[in-house]
């Protein structure tokens, strides 16, 4: 590799840097491939975790790069790109949460940032060729940054395995802490942790207990359910448990509340965007509790025909966000349609967390449609029963039509 | 009441009789209000249960019926109505599994060739009016009957409440088992139990212990998880734990395991067909491992435009079959595009029961498009990741034109 | 009918009064319907001609009403009840441009003000209990004044045909130029005329010339086509052959042009929102320019997603429209995504009239995607055609591994 | 080129050959560049023209092939690949009939049948590299025969115009008719022809009456208005004129009949698969008037929820179809709902043709729910005009709910 000829044209590159094996090699395999380009390292710091962020700069100076950039998306990531895609009720073939779909757009919009301050000519990420999130990065260069260069290593070099990396590191004696044997893959920030690998690439494989890092097992978690209260305004959470807390914030603590019970555990084979199946456990414990509360003030609030809108809504969007689409006028489009339904999600619920489960079992909503004394029994000044006659009469009328037409 | 003008018109009639107080009732009232018209009494066996069906012909004849015919649908309401739904992956309102709706049309269809066998002119059911099972059976009724006259009593009397009943039933001296008290209305058949009012009319009520009669709560379901393995064949279950069973039997067999474990409760405000919102508990816990199966195996074997399909057709299917629009050129033609994609759902489920939760936990399929070379880091014959690139150019096309136009 | 008891309850009615046969007969039916309750007429002036309003206060006044207000909302009718709906695409059932449909709403909401500063407690409609108008009138009341009455005379009294009402009003001594024959029945606006009734109920008729009255027979059309420009800014037309127009002005512009031509013409049996089918023959000269106008620049600016969705809404909203559910939460949503996709749609296009057609002959856009250099044969720098492979070999995967794996 | 090293490994393949200057080129390159593999030429007939087939076999042979196959695949075409698109009532972007899109899986088809037949190892076309049908094509082969090489020679070699190609045969001496200039690039089978190309590719320049071949200009077509009858069964033209016809000839005496009167010309700028827009001039005249029919009866026969889920089916099998996705499971599933729903779209319908406009005048089907007693003013048996009001009070609960609990 390192005799190939060097391909001119790139001066600086913002590397998308996070410190592990795959950009560790990125950053002196760029320079021998790319003429000696410049190399500025660039970490978004989404939530993945302080252990990940200490000690980036150095390393990254000390496998060649001139500068690194690390840039705090985390109120912006849950304010900005989370709400507005669990607003929708965006599931992934219905079980995926979509966290590591919803970091990419904001990574790589802070990426063309750096890019533009520093005067880079080439963005760079660290994924592979097989999955979805070179698609992702790449489909935003697009919409953001047409004239920046794209480069992705894992399509243009030769390696194959950590082994090729690390071998390639003792080549140029770059130290690195990485070992050969990584059994899963792993992406972290606020919302999930997403595992990949290992014995999970066989579905007919239970995960292990060592696959989850979020949430202990059900099995582990307390023998007594706790309850947590949500107030939501505007489809998005103000309060927990009375405390009004950042988006941010209120996301960590529901991680930390919910991850000891459990909750909030996927284990998912799902349809890649490149057309293959793969299989991933994921864990979103805050999460799911967030979800469960849009979802029971929902219940409340939206008429049959706004939430059978909603659904659809939410169909579009899981695919939108999970095919990297953020930065299109359809995106736009969604986001409006369901912030204009949200104006109503407004409410406190009640969850009960036990044993892996987060169950909505209290709601209430200044916005409800439901009331007592439509929902029972008994008369009531709106609606009288009589009416119903007429109304089954009309519903079924076509019915009636086709039976006496085709006797 | 009693002393009004008799109704003429009405020379037999063919009432849905359950035994229960509000049918009990029914009886004098048609002979009363209908000009002594002849009752038959009828009753779908749809697997509510033995001890409901015990004694119902001798009831019925001691109310004033002048037959009473017990039909067993329990295995044709399984193979006919709930799988059809079911490999739809209807869920009404994201929540709610259908259980009484699917009932409604095969009672309706089956209460309509009753009374052809014994030459009727009416129908009688004893829903009320402000519910949503009116308008299913009068709808199913318009569509396979529209020559029929439909009788909906509660509709027509002036009684609302279990006093009123039983005054009216003491006033003729027919004696009743029925308690003037009883605090929540349910609905039972093979698939679920649903539970309403009580306590649950104020959805900021916790549901208490009582509610539940199919599941444990899961704090009292064992500590120790269960693994059931399901066999699925073209979307339907034909063995648990390799015992081949029959449809019927294997949700016997199903709800049995995992109302054990507590799987399947369900707390949900839903919209109403005729228009207002109600709140309902529902137990399906055989229904809920078919399902969590059902869809296991579609992991393995939709594609991703498949799976988006099947997802509109579910929330096209989960509107039809709650609105009771069962016979219609809609359902069928729901149920043609249905069957069609799943013939492709085979293969074996795993799913572990812990604590209310029932989770695929292992899937394999003859026909899965998984494949852990496609899926995996390295290199295969299938897919070469330098394809990547090109995919992505063309993929992100319309985003890179419109940015570079708009420049 | 005039020796029924007197109802009571309603002191002050506001009538929805055309002065036509059927509004001229319920002011008196009215008042001795409703013990002397005063009656305000309400006329909404949406562009339905000059000739139905002159002389209208006199005679609703004659006819016993104590006031009558004409308000005119024809440019508002236009720009926030049309725009807002031809900008999603709706179209019911491929045909109709819901030119009385999307009148229903502007014209309650009047009423509603109407009935609000008059302080009247009852307002009244004169549609017919068999159509779509009635649900129109009365939902969009229920949603902006639930707790006005609503008085429907066609569903109250026993009058059923043009003869009875003139004779309702020859014994009052109430005079009218109304003729006992009318062969249709029609519905105008700016937007639209609408016809049913005579030999259009049956649908093997062909429609006969004396039908139609907004567009010549494309046989008696010029034999010359004519060109006619448009200016789009953000899906709403500015300009008409480069002249600015207001929204209103544009319109009748074009209705005058186009109704030239013999443009706009439609024949259809629909599906009512009561249940059963009806058909009517509908003329929307300047709509139907309009309509390809935005049609033609969406062809320039949407990509391939944004386009489908935008079909999505435009489904939602055909249905929500001919619905009358206007005063909606789903509505709102719906305009506000249709909003944001029309940031784009901004453009000229030319259309060509001639012998019933409009076609859009010429188009450009500030916003386009289309770029001649990359759609065709030749190179260029954003598409290398080599991509392709790569494009299709992903577009493909699941195909192949489906095939492979099923050999 | 000549002298480029050959690659191996491909010692048989079947190429898609029309004769043109294209692929009469491609079969030398093949040979050249393939290490002199055999070449057999293949060519579907559907229906394209009979001045295309004449000679074909010699002019293969003469350009080095070493065997041509023909095949018939005319009524297959209209049959198994027409009928069931357009009972879908597919239109992909609102314009285009998809006549092109739907040849290539029926050509692709028989072109795997072929190569199985004289054992080749790969398949080639003479697709370019920026246009769908290369999608097409080769995502057919992908499902069909996922074994064979696929070449795609314009995505190979280096020319890039007409002048390169003939230059190419001249060195070769090759004798072609072909001329250097040809303005439009047009594709033609029994249901249409494309034409894209010179003035087209500005969308701002209205087509030339050159552009335009299988019918008249309106303003050329005949000042009277011509009548045709078709009879309909299963979503079928069984009859035309009265006349029983298989279903390719059926097509060709409405593109006689329709051509005539100028009908079914459209001009769309349109989202094509892979990323660009073009602009495209389609002749459909026999198709529209067809899908005229079908549509006309499907106005009489489905009710509002079938034909809103038929519009569903359509918008799904518009981008199928256009996305060359025939050979898979979502295609089955659509045509599966969409044969359910034709069942009923039977009966008679007569179009008017008239300077470029076929309208739908007369309708009448054996399944209508149409019937003039329950459209029209009067009284019926089945719709009591008073169930209106229950209708409309239930159909407006929530609106009402909505009102009053937020005031």
């Amino acid at each position: 590799m390192s005799n190939a000829v060097k391909k001119s044209g790139v001066k600086k590159v913002v590397l998308a840097y996070s410190g592990g094996l795959d950009t560790s090699a990125i950053i002196p395999w760029l320079k021998e491939t790319y003429d000696d380009c410049e190399i500025v390292a660039f970490c978004a710091d989404v939530g993945q975790g302080e252990e990940e962020l200490v000690g980036l700069t150095e390393k990254a100076l000390a496998s060649g790069a001139s500068e690194c950039h690390i840039v705090d998306l985390k109120e912006e990531f849950v304010a900005d790109y989370i709400y507005p895609t669990i607003a929708t009720g965006a599931i992934y073939e219905g079980t995926y949460l979509l966290g590591t779909s919803m970091a990419r757009p904001i990574i790589a919009k802070a990426q063309v940032e750096v890019a533009r301050k520093v005067g880079a000519d080439a963005v760079c990420h660290g994924c592979t060729g097989k999955g979805n999130d070179q698609v992702r990065f790449e489909g935003c260069f697009a919409a953001l940054a047409p004239d920046l260069k794209v480069i992705a290593p894992w399509r243009e070099w030769e390696m194959r395995s950590r082994e090729d990396l690390l071998d390639y590191l003792a080549e140029r004696n770059i130290k690195t802490s990485a070992s050969a044997t990584k059994i899963y893959s792993r992406d972290a920030n606020a919302w999930h942790i997403s595992h990949e690998g290992g014995e999970l690439e066989d579905p007919w494989n239970e995960p292990s207990k060592g696959v989850w890092t979020m949430t202990v097992a059900p099995e582990d978690a307390p023998n007594e359910p706790e309850y947590v209260s949500l107030a939501i305004k505007n489809g998005r959470v103000t309060h927990v448990n009375d405390e009004a807390l950042s988006p941010y914030a209120a996301l960590m603590t529901l991680n930390d509340i919910a991850g000891k019970h459990g909750v909030g555990r996927i284990d998912i084979t799902e349809n890649r965007l490149v057309g293959m199946k793969s299989r991933g456990c994921y864990e979103t414990p805050g999460g799911t509790v967030m979800f469960a509360g849009l979802r029971a003030i929902e219940e409340l609030v939206l008429d049959k025909t706004s939430r059978t809108w909603r659904e659809q809504i939410a169909g579009q969007m899981s695919h939108l966000v999970y095919d990297g689409r953020w930065f299109t006028p359809l995106c736009k489009s969604l986001i409006a349609a369901s912030e204009s339904l949200a104006e109503s999600v407004n409410g406190d619920v009640v969850i009960k967390l036990y044993k892996g489960q987060a169950t909505a079992v209290k709601k209430r909503s200044p916005n409800s449609l439901y009331s007592e004394s439509f929902a029972t029994f008994g008369e009531d000044d709106v609606y009288d029963q009589k009416h119903a006659e007429g109304f089954i009469r009309l519903y079924s009328l076509a019915s009636r039509i086709r039976a006496l037409n085709t006797k």
